[in-house]
């Protein structure tokens, strides 16, 4: 097929056509598959003429079926919209797909594809003429780890233009088995933003990415909070142009991020006063514990130093406790939120229609948090 | 091992010590393997009870042995020290290895060793105190190509700071199968700068990173020449705070990225005035042909519009032609240097130690490159 007409079908897909099949916006270059069709069937199709015997797996596992070229296919059940990490396997091992983007995820660089169909698409769709911001990969060396490390800092449109104007910031964290990459390339937060921002939505903001994997050097144990307030956030004063403060500086995260963010939103008042937890519980004693340590008054009391012990003081101190998941994901960050909401904690819940636990309901929670912030 | 231990180790064996295998330093967090030998060997192990084949192919194919607990070994011939891609291949399928970091090669996310072993490694190490530069991810929409890119760009140590300096511009390329992240990730062009800036063997610059696959929207062909002269350096320019002239625009790439930095460089002398191709030969005329287009007066004389046809008026137009290899690349880059030389243009030739088509190649010719830029 011609780059021409590929791009005239793409653009007819997009626009929501009669066609049937799309390929994945996560396709490297122009390959045409993986394709989604109408229905959220995700079809695969690899060249492997070698191949005895090959299964793609996203969420379970499809065999697929050679035909006499080599070409194997295999066709999924409707996927939800949004991003979905998957493998192949053959020959007892899990691999990516060279077809698409690698993405860091499931602790792998993985494959994934995009299951279009999202009604509100466009809030995380590059714009032109949409003033841009920057991402930049910032090398620094933790001590409390023993080695450099990469974090990823977007700075709003106009940084570099203003610049005697100084920005509140937002830390901002993956889940379990991704990395400082997720937020940019599977959650498109550089995007969001500059479009909340051009529409007046939102305020300009700093955003900074770091892996929440953080071991001690010296072989103590976990040293991501140490890391971040003894380390990366003077760094991130000092380098960039920021309102140094806790009242312009929150921190939010997604799944074990989220619990990364309540343990430091809500373990040091003095550096943050706006929390967002994406998918993740407010841990409070033994985690996955009956009833959740959210459930019982003592132990909600004694958390956190007693941040939740008053809650005239608690909601005072904050300006804002945000609580988000995906509708698919359950109930129960619905049912923390009328917890705290009954024990007079001011919070604010969104849920995200439909999706699941991955990055189109994480957009849609920054999307949500982000207008809210610094106002 | 704990990780102080782990640590402890990893020191001693990148100062040199008696011990016999070290962790690639492309191995993703603490993975062990693959390991490389003081010899050069590498030794992959990969976890996989179910495999009933696995091969590693690190230039040639390596079979690998299973041992009683499914566990799969191979090592390899000695490899030159250096940046090598190598994948796993199954099943009748090639694919990356978990273990190590991706990276864009080969026209995919693939995984990489690091022979460790160059004398200069210092110059590509990070080091604490240095001040650094920032590499800003940038999404741009390019309307030759009819889609949204990605550019990598790096800005120098005090840009941030100093905002009312303007800084010459470096645009450079990538080779085959590889992609703009290349330079940062496998080329640490980041970390070379920093470390010639802060010894003042260099000029601080920005360096802007593109990818040279570039098609045309309306389907006729290469759109490369017309996205990089008609927008990306607008683009920049307009972005940046560059000094937007020709003595102070330099172009080079690697490999197929240095044929395109010729064409560049050379094809567009209003636009550059400092050019560098690293591991590519100038081609003129046919690809391939024998003799070389460069080996023939005529064609010599007739290439890029004339820009050879004049030694003098060459010699007077353009502050540098850089042209470099590796050692074990052979001699045919020498012979092009010095036939250029015998024609009277004025050029400087490079080559790295041992080193053959890959990345420590490069990161020297940038080293040496950078040196001689903007002054």
């Amino acid at each position: 097929m011609k780059p021409v007409l590929y791009l005239s079908v793409a653009a007819l897909l997009l626009s929501g056509s009669l066609l049937a099949q799309t390929p994945s916006s996560t396709n490297l270059g122009r390959n045409p598959f993986p394709q989604i069709g109408k229905d959220g069937r995700v079809t695969f199709r690899v060249n492997a003429p070698d191949a005895t015997s090959l299964t793609v797996n996203l969420g379970k596992d499809y065999p697929m079926t050679k035909d006499d070229k080599g070409v194997w296919t295999a066709t999924t059940d409707p996927q939800v919209e949004g991003f979905h990490y998957y493998s192949l396997k053959a020959g007892g091992l899990s691999f990516n797909d060279p077809a698409t983007h690698s993405y860091f995820g499931m602790g792998r660089w993985a494959s994934a594809v995009e299951v279009p169909g999202a009604p509100d698409a466009d809030f995380y769709t590059p714009k032109q003429g949409v003033p841009q911001g920057a991402v930049r990969a910032v090398r620094y060396y933790s001590a409390v780890c023993g080695e450099w490390r990469q974090m990823l800092v977007y700075t709003p449109a106009g940084y570099e233009q203003n610049t005697s104007k100084r920005y509140p910031v937002l830390y901002l964290q993956h889940g379990g088995g991704e990395d400082e990459t997720g937020w940019i390339y599977q959650g498109f937060a550089d995007v969001i933003l500059d479009n909340l921002v051009a529409e007046g939505k939102a305020e300009p903001m700093i955003i900074v990415m770091v892996s929440g994997v953080a071991n001690k050097a010296d072989g103590t144990g976990d040293g991501f909070e140490a890391m971040v307030t003894e380390e990366v956030i003077p760094f991130v004063d000092a380098r960039f142009r920021t309102l140094a403060d806790r009242d312009h500086r929150a921190v939010a995260g997604l799944s074990w991020g989220a619990k990364q963010a309540y343990d430091l939103g809500l373990g040091y008042p003095d550096l943050f006063s706006w929390v967002g937890g994406f998918s993740g519980i407010i841990v409070i004693g033994e985690f996955r514990s009956r009833p959740a340590g959210y459930e019982d008054p003592e132990k909600f009391a004694a958390a956190y130093n007693g941040i939740f012990k008053s809650a005239p003081q608690f909601n005072a101190n904050y300006h804002l406790l945000f609580i988000a998941n995906g509708e698919a994901e359950g109930s129960h960050l619905k049912g923390m939120s009328e917890i705290l909401t009954e024990r007079g904690i001011d919070n604010v819940f969104y849920q995200s229609p439909r999706t699941a636990h991955e990055w189109l309901t994480w957009r849609r929670c920054l999307y949500q948090f982000a207008q809210r912030l610094f106002k």
